[in-house]
């Protein structure tokens, strides 16, 4: 089971990293970049658990580890193809 | 519109962040993870283009800042419903 996840930071707080890149598209002359907004990409492989389990677990590594839940919001699909 | 845009490390380039993560999970009691890719994702908003034009655009700012394209690949979307 392959889970992946996306974690991206909530609304409303301050992404400097995507305002530099922002910046440095726009000085590049990708003049018609207005706004980058920068999170995390993961891709995490389950050995032998139902995807109902997976659900569960995804979510509670999640909370735990993978995003910080004060600033960060997190969502994740399960590709049961995946061995 | 809105361009959607995984970065990831190439197959066969060594990963210590997902093996890092990977080990703290285990530690944490998810034992049942056996592998953890990390990558970037990115959402670049593009102010009065087209489709067409933000398709070609984006692969420019992949291959000139955003991705490192000797270790890394990219793909992205392009939703054209965000303004």
């Amino acid at each position: 089971m392959l889970a992946k996840i996306h974690v991206t930071l909530k609304n409303g707080v301050l992404d400097p990293q995507g305002k530099a890149v922002n910046s440095a598209l726009n000085d590049l002359g990708f003049k018609e970049v207005r706004n980058v907004q920068i999170g995390k990409y993961m891709e995490v492989l389950l050995d032998g658990v139902s995807e109902s389990e997976a659900q569960k677990r995804v979510k509670e590594m999640c909370d735990k580890l993978l995003a910080n839940t004060v600033i960060e919001t997190y969502r994740f699909t399960l590709d049961s193809s995946k061995k």
